[in-house]
């Protein structure tokens, strides 16, 4: 079996559905042999990494540990699935000191062990803050660390596909941009229906407005249908786009959706945030531009980004993040 | 993206986590983009193929039915995962009257709704009994119904590797034949351990007696130590195993483990049954050849072998399967 690279990738929260479907998936799609399974649950994360032995995939060389220290070590490529997971009825936002909080060693972490990793994906929630709070502890360049921002839009796509009674590749631009969580903004100019613009759709017998509302509304509420039906967030579609991001760094091939991205220009008027922007994803790592969009989208998502520097904000007050001015010190490359 | 064909696929027991993982399981491998997922359990199965929508598979198709015959209709690949599942401390042959009648059904509806099939796949315990069972009512070929027997032998090569300290691709030849229950055979002699035969190291100061009655017993316990572990039973292996036999009738390019395969012949004494032997697929299905081992191997092979009868004659006795002498005019094949 040929791999993309020999380059280490750390698995964080192995023993969790999200790492231990992402140590298979990542071996599946022959990423790289060198994987190591971290998680502090050790019977999870042993008996997850025992299944990945059962598999018994060509020429995997598969560790696992609950030492932190020795799964970053030298690791080109980190995904942290570790965050205390969103329960039923709770926001994302709920969780946002505790995990916050994880994020911030995590990042420190990565500064001692790891800090050359080629590329860094978070996809503990919400995502804005612990990929923004990662970032600056762990001292790397930008478009080193990316959170998780895909599912929004194939959600988007799915929710179209099937109104539409489409097959879904047939919907194409599906774009949620800004935050993660409720406040989003659903694109929709960006969108086609087997071709034709959504916008010209909207409205008319073929989707109504108080249609689109709530499908816009469905997409809002991320992962709450997932909860909803299967008991249990989602885990499956998290760990296989997160997967797909990494790839594109190590392929070079690209990645198709949206990813949270470190966003500090004043040109745009957003400024020490990480959100969902349109982005691409190369050797080199994350680079974003600005959204295309109608002034109405446009609006929302500066009112998400407003949301988001909120949140930024308690986070430095609970004095888990440093003081904005203070950024530069602690990560010279922000 | 390219898969290896478009022939329909049919995974059933979706909802649940073999199933659920051998959707997305199969979309990365790139089998087939023709996938129905089928569950009576509704909203579970709503959530696992939202979850691949998610993932946004190019070009897949992905349903999913409550509806068997749906499920069925047209497929050409089958696996199912759709038995009860075995809890702590229960044994594989407790769950034997409930999933023979699961078993018995599953075949007459692949007669009914899918009897062109090129490969069905069973997985769920006992999996000698619901194979057998599977295969006699569904008409088809013995060469076409197989049941996954790979994970006592990747257990092994896990286990070994472990107590050598090798990288686990340096442990050959590991094979157990027989019944997939505690009555399996553990072969010594076909293996080797980075070249060395692993019968010249039993008793030696490298792997002594006791340690290696420890190793058999572990692997004849089976998935024990994940459900141990996890808390539950074994899900990614058993759906990456089961996908490769799969992907080896889809791509012609072989599978390296033992499988469960129908034999019934008088040269060998061995009689309308269904057990791991020494097989190979290809694109025309399962063949099995007679396992090459000691005396006292063929031996334990053969009492695996008396054990598996008791049970089918169990089977027989509760009325689930017909008198043997009755088989041939229920499948014309046997």
């Amino acid at each position: 079996m040929s791999y993309l690279t020999e380059d280490k990738l750390a698995i964080l929260g192995a023993a969790g559905a999200i790492g231990s479907n992402m140590a298979q998936a990542a071996l599946t799609m022959g990423l790289t042999p060198n994987i190591t399974m971290y998680d502090p649950y050790e019977p999870g994360l042993q008996g997850a990494a025992e299944e990945m032995y059962h598999c018994a995939f060509p020429d995997a060389r598969v560790s696992w540990t609950t030492d932190i220290g020795h799964a970053l070590q030298g690791a080109s490529y980190v995904i942290s699935s570790g965050g205390a997971p969103r329960k039923e009825g709770m926001t994302r936002e709920d969780l946002l000191k505790g995990n916050s909080e994880i994020a911030a060693q995590l990042g420190k972490d990565i500064r001692s062990y790891c800090p050359n990793a080629k590329f860094v994906v978070i996809i503990f929630n919400p995502a804005d803050i612990t990929g923004l709070t990662t970032l600056i502890y762990s001292g790397l360049p930008a478009g080193r660390v990316a959170t998780l921002a895909a599912l929004d839009s194939t959600r988007l796509q799915t929710a179209l596909s099937q109104h539409f009674s489409l097959p879904q590749d047939k919907v194409t631009g599906c774009r949620t941009y800004g935050g993660h969580g409720e406040s989003m903004a659903v694109f929709a100019s960006t969108c086609r229906i087997d071709g034709r613009p959504l916008t010209d759709l909207i409205g008319s017998s073929e989707l109504s407005d108080q249609k689109w509302a709530e499908i816009s509304q469905h997409v809002r509420q991320g992962g709450k249908k997932i909860i909803q039906l299967r008991g249990r967030s989602s885990f499956q579609s998290p760990s296989h786009q997160s997967l797909l991001m990494v790839k594109a760094v190590m392929d070079g091939q690209g990645y198709p959706w949206p990813c949270g991205a470190y966003v500090d220009s004043d040109d745009h008027g957003f400024n020490k945030i990480m959100m969902s922007m349109e982005t691409s994803i190369g050797s080199d790592g994350l680079s974003w531009t600005m959204p295309q969009g109608t002034d109405s989208e446009l609006a929302d998502l500066r009112d998400s980004y407003q949301h988001l520097v909120k949140l930024r904000d308690e986070v430095v007050e609970m004095g888990v993040l440093p003081p904005l001015d203070e950024w530069n010190s602690v990560n010279s490359n922000l």
